[in-house]
């Protein structure tokens, strides 16, 4: 393996499971630092703002600082306040999105008509009435920009709706795509190679997703990792035309 | 025009518009009725049950009777009786549709763990935790029956999400598709031209949107006439790789 300066990490898979860490993450994380390599943890999480990441973090006991991490949430507040600063924003979303965007100081408005940009990510109050707003934003062509576009995510009661449920519904009868923050997209690994200010050809990206992080990773130029610790499988690896530039079991065979 | 015994008529834009009856259907109705011709008024509509439409048809002073009308959660439940008598049924829908259900003997349980079919339809509370269960039969392989999959619905205060709110979510995250009930599919057709008791080519369909109404006759092969009183208008249908066998103003112009 390559020497790399920096890392961008995927979390759920890569570093944990549900709320138990991969053996050894903790320690190569540790390792990392103190080479004095850069780290940014990355996660489509749309319902979290990043202090609330942070004690999830580490809760787990992982040595990782809140400066360090990039949910979605966070990653979409720096998006929307950079390029909307004077903008009324309308929000379809959690409350961890929410405290996001009110820190990063973006303009939110619950009234539609006073609305000029939607924002929509996983909402767990999602309601018909929220819909309806959206979707009159989105049919007078005010721009959209989503937290990410998930399908679904794993949960210890089975799969649940991502954003995508969100996203399909205003797609669907819209006829609209939203910007997507999230990985697989750019505007998420764009902010995290700005916060490790470092070439691209210096820097990795390790997940455990093929059509997520590694797709990701590709997008913008860094060389993958995918670990196997998360949700694929080798053979999994094997049969997708896609191919990450390493395949290790876990975070813990990172060379550094 | 040529003479035709039956008549499917769309109810919204050719009989009324908003709660305003269109001026001389009520007596084109009479008129029909008269020289003994059958009808049948079809709806989309996915959340009165047939009594709450045929309320709502009485008080705009339209002589039509309750067993005349076809709203989708009447047909929605009519397919269900016949093909899933014995199935545990999931309501994802309005109070209209669980009542339709409910009348035509349908087993509707709000446990998803223990029901095989899911209906859907618009729902003023629709919820996270009703598309997590919703998501949970379709990802087991459970059928997926949806009473229509309109995307907009026109209001008194704009366009609002349709059925194809609930539609689009659950298909863009579970890649499932419905089997859909209402125009333009087939199945509200067919129990249409089932409750006239007529030869097909002696039915006509009668609707104010191309893509909806136009389509569904073709489907069934009934002949279409199209009015101008709802949402499409003449220059419309000159752009339309449709067209319908009529083109009239109104109800009203019906050559009875």
């Amino acid at each position: 393996m390559k020497e790399y300066r920096g890392y961008i990490f995927d979390m759920d898979g890569v570093l944990y499971r549900g709320s138990k860490p991969v053996p050894g993450a903790a320690e190569t994380i540790e390792r990392l630092k103190k080479k004095g390599r850069k780290l940014v943890f990355v996660s489509n999480n749309s319902t979290l703002s990043r202090e609330d990441f942070a004690e999830k973090i580490r809760e787990m006991g992982l040595p990782i600082e809140e400066g360090e991490l990039l949910p979605a949430t966070h990653a979409t507040a720096r998006y929307l306040a950079e390029r909307y600063a004077e903008s009324g924003v309308y929000v379809l979303g959690a409350l961890g999105l929410v405290k996001e965007l009110l820190l990063a100081g973006v303009r939110l408005t619950q009234q539609p008509a006073k609305a000029e940009v939607l924002v929509t990510g996983s909402d767990p109050d999602i309601s018909y009435r929220k819909l309806s707003n959206a979707t009159e934003l989105l049919l007078r062509g005010c721009p959209w920009i989503s937290t990410n576009a998930d399908k679904l995510y794993p949960s210890e009661s089975g799969m649940l709706p991502g954003t995508g449920a969100v996203v399909g519904a205003l797609q669907y009868i819209t006829g609209r795509e939203p910007v997507v923050i999230g990985k697989p997209s750019a505007p998420i690994m764009e902010q995290a190679l700005e916060m490790l200010g470092l070439p691209r050809e210096e820097c990795l990206m390790v997940g455990d997703i093929i059509e997520s992080d590694v797709l990701a990773g590709r997008r913008v130029g860094v060389d993958t990792a995918l670990v196997l610790t998360g949700v694929t499988r080798r053979e999994d690896v094997e049969a997708s035309p896609v191919k990450p530039d390493y395949v290790i079991e876990s975070i813990a065979e990172l060379e550094v």
